[in-house]
């Protein structure tokens, strides 16, 4: 009800403050018999660590998972999954300057409006730092998700005013983590480093867009009504620090379309129902229809910039902030990861509540 | 856990097929002394209520809402209301033709493959007549908002390639609906509406954008992390039939914005504190910031065409379907009303939530 | 969250005022393709029925259930079954002078304090009569319970000092509905009867307790933690009105054992793992371990007596109240079906709820 | 959904098998401004902490807890607690005899059977070292309940056939932790330890009962219905380890009597509405009256005895297994502070749930 939670029957609770001793959390209705691969985890977890490039944050975070409970000789137990990540290179000086002072476009001023408190250092809860926890739980679905062969691949798309055309089945998903930008197409994503270098030498940040490709989804996954397939995706995704939209199938662009061109006609292969075009994403009344399911995804500009900004403070007086510590210029590169993560616990929540039939 | 419940605390579950003898809910978690204007709940039913105009389908609905519990002597009793409205104007022959045909972009192939069976009288359940209880949910929840002077307005600003461009506070949203559209803007309503009908006349049907604008919402509802505000307005609209798309404050426009130019200075007015510009969208970290909440939503085109359109049959083998039925050329005139109610919903559920002090 | 609703994924909401116009609920979560004995529910309401003999009250409630949706040609779509029952013969003159007055032992006093407001004819929310909604839940859970060959038997084992020291194999609980006090063992029925009787024309009413037998339990259900399945079924029967006490399998006499004489060792029948004893009452560790689970539930008299008492008015003025109305002078005879109803709801959500592997 | 949770608002998540790393938990919903006394917490658990008295296990259990979030300089900050408790003292190998044999009444058969596999290592998950979490859970629970100045206090009252028959109004419930066995009749604690020393000496095992009073309670916590606050204590109780009933108020003594003797007469008190007897055990239609509640539970004997006994190994082959290992002679000493731990969950939860106003 506080809102640590995600999921009905795989659920994600997590806990921890960016500068506190760790974050963590428990992942609860992991299925039994699940052979986990650690390594696996840690690797997920490293694409979303800061520090990889000059173009993301230069805070060296270990991110190292230790698991607690849940996992024995290797293998789910069926029992709750505790796991913590140590915080061990928080500066909390860095942020003393910001104690008193409400930074534009953050949670500083709506955490302490609701709480009446808040830890000051970094963005405490709101700090991105919490979604390594999502990372681990995606990580543990992932692998539930491959003994269905469903696979997820989300990479950016956009960055500012670049923008990769392709269709996602032009692009081999397999290279997005090749290169320290996360798109899939090494020329653009060449040109996108740049452009986020160029940004982050003026001081300045940018948004962008993050696509997701899942593949292999069994018929039959979504509730009817309100908790539709792509209800549920979209709220996994709006729950990522620096959303701002989401669109499935053939999203906004569907609004200028008649239905005579925008229905996805059914037809006959291979004994199976497709559809020869696929604007529905997937999803057809809430429910997977065989087909791909995409979605993409809109990322404001990192609110923490290296320039001089009007502001209040605590006391609600006028006064201005300097941009200090050491932040990413472009969220895009590591919440790839993230959008993964969270359509991956999805689906596996979805997956493990369809049961439809008597027995 | 089967998807037809919504909310936590001030939760609405709803039931009923389109055909079926009623459809109904009840709505769980109401305050107790709430004064209930039963006019007011039938009204915005009627707003809802298809056949006002000749492009909304011409089906007489009379969707009369009758209350069986919850209400004593005018006044909520703080025990679940329950309600039903009756299906009194159903045609289930106009639906024979279709009851082994899978319709494009319908459910009936999704939900035949979930459930093993289905009601093929209509969309059964998938069918927007379902979105009456949500209307009635929405009335009820209004009606607590307006004692904390919270305003919902949704309208249309978009219909295919017409797109309403000022902003809405140029905009009297008292006037939406005046007309059969619900754009506030009545030349552009007049353009819109011909436009649907004559889109209608060729037995199509055509997409466009709700947009919907909260006014007056406190500081400090929404949750951290995975139940923030945004998140869950989100899953409640995109559980909307024919959705496709949603973005709040500055949305998919934010991408291309540099921290610069995107972020929101605070400032001090009459001792309270402001932003300067609203890209937030009135949530900061997932928390109300007090400013106006806005958002868009993207509604596809009806899949329910008069034209011939290729599909499959459920014996699995390739057939051609005619359109037949009284169907609406545009889901967006009477998609206003169950955004504004899926909006009221949500936000009195993140009221009741927000106890965060410990008496 | 009102505490309306009960069960994870098999889950019943109930709504309605024993005076109001109709009382009913939504099933959810109900598998698709069940067939659908309606002839069964309705018989299983008339287990409850008041005015059956003259040990029960003489109110003349019909108890009609009316399915509106969830059940198509007889069969489960999967979808929210909405039902309801009218109230057809409410007297609320019968009541008019308890409107001020809070009844000893009822729950009038608390339903002011707790919500300001409440509907004084009858008990309102608090009445019995809202337990017919749980019957109906109960008659659809058993019916996929019998697709599991489980069985559920209540049955009453004591009325004020008149105790059955039968065990239960040694009962044909098949009989139990065979006399107005819904006890398995007829002389006893026939001394329980009296007992009854006599106590109703001293206007006068008396306490028992309910015994309950399952038998057929797959090994497996229940959760560790909290949600065992002894827990769920305890919550599950002290939410029925007029409830004191739940204890399972040996109950309160183990606490005078040794562990040597109380440990259910095992053995192996037929490639079996069974228990020589049953202390433990079919579960262990939370989980049903294929045994018969058994268990006693204490109610107390009925409150409304055909005397006078003292009492309160809600002006916190001390004042006296009459006996009158048509009520139960031992709710215990119409109390059988459901404690079994409530167990049925809980076993079908932990059947459904019991998916442990990957696949 | 699998039992790892409790509450609704204020949640407590628990994790961790009794050979593990750690056991530990998330807190969510606890209020933000809370003062922690972390010493206050620390005290509650050795009040459970195993080897304080030779009628305890002699297992070295440091219990000594570590919290990683949610509270900053001393406060709750509203976010979510995450806290761990290391396991130093397990020795795996006390355990290697059973790994592949069925200890009598314990979870290792259900658990084998449910989940297809189990830490062997001790009880695992079903160890009563669980309940070590839910002591940190009700330790910040009482200290919300202490703004309230609602006090809960649990005692041993029988232990075999030895009963306390002494009202609780007759006892000086603060004395109770200061004997090993925690009743607070000095003189029949004395007795009742030397019964348990000698059932330990003889390698066996004793039951007993907890009582349990909750003064200070406000009118108006409980929800009608289905979450009655007798029916989630109910829960709560009986989710704890070797509990095998609960009965409220008047309990299973209530079945004999009479309601004119049975019924609780208000009257005026200070203009206060009381009641002159307290059958209902403080709760009236599911809704605490500000009266004391009161409950007592029925604890089984430990099931691991110190004696040779029948059973089955995983191969299912009949075998005996030997009594090994530390264990309690009786679980009743170190049950009453998670009795209390519970009952404060619960009630903390109903506190915080009861927004019955529109305002």
């Amino acid at each position: 009800m506080s809102g640590n939670s995600f999921g009905n029957i795989f659920r994600v609770t997590t806990f921890g403050e960016s500068h506190g001793i760790a974050i963590g959390g428990i992942i609860d209705g992991c299925p039994a018999g699940l052979k986990i691969d650690l390594e696996y985890i840690q690797n997920e977890l490293t694409k979303r660590k800061p520090g990889q490039s000059r173009i993301t944050t230069q805070r060296k975070e270990e991110d190292e998972v230790e698991f607690l409970s849940g996992i024995f000789e290797g293998v789910t137990t069926g029992t709750s999954i505790g796991f913590l990540i140590k915080n061990n290179n928080q500066k909390s000086q860095d942020y003393s300057h910001i104690k008193d002072k409400y930074r534009p476009s953050h949670a500083d001023f709506t955490y302490d409006a609701k709480y009446g408190t808040r830890d000051y250092r970094g963005g405490g809860r709101s700090s991105a730092r919490e979604t390594a926890c999502r990372v681990v739980g995606g990580a543990i679905a992932k692998q539930i998700l491959a003994h269905y062969n469903i696979t997820i691949n989300a990479y950016v798309s956009q960055v500012g005013d670049i923008k990769l055309l392709k269709h996602y089945n032009q692009l081999d998903l397999e290279t997005t983590y090749n290169n320290p930008v996360r798109c899939p197409d090494k020329n653009l994503a060449d040109v996108m480093f740049n452009f986020i270098d160029k940004t982050r030498k003026e001081g300045d940040t940018i948004g962008g867009i993050v696509s997701c490709v899942i593949k292999g989804t069994p018929l039959g996954l979504g509730d009817p009504v309100f908790d539709r397939l792509e209800a549920d995706l979209a709220k996994a995704i709006l729950s990522i620090n620096a959303t701002k939209g989401f669109e499935f199938g053939s999203g906004f662009d569907s609004v200028t379309k008649k239905g005579s061109e925008h229905n996805d006609e059914f037809f006959i292969e291979n004994d199976t129902v497709k559809t020869k075009t696929n604007n529905s994403g997937g999803i057809q009344g809430g429910i997977s229809n065989g087909e791909d399911i995409y979605f993409n995804v809109a990322f404001k500009p990192v609110a923490t910039i290296m320039q001089k900004q009007n502001t209040v403070n605590t006391n609600f007086e006028e006064v201005t902030i300097d941009g200090k510590g050491r932040h990413d210029p472009c969220v895009l590169p590591r919440a790839t990861i993230i959008v993964e993560s969270m359509a991956a616990i999805t689906l596996v929540d979805h997956l493990l509540r369809n049961r439809t039939s008597i027995l």
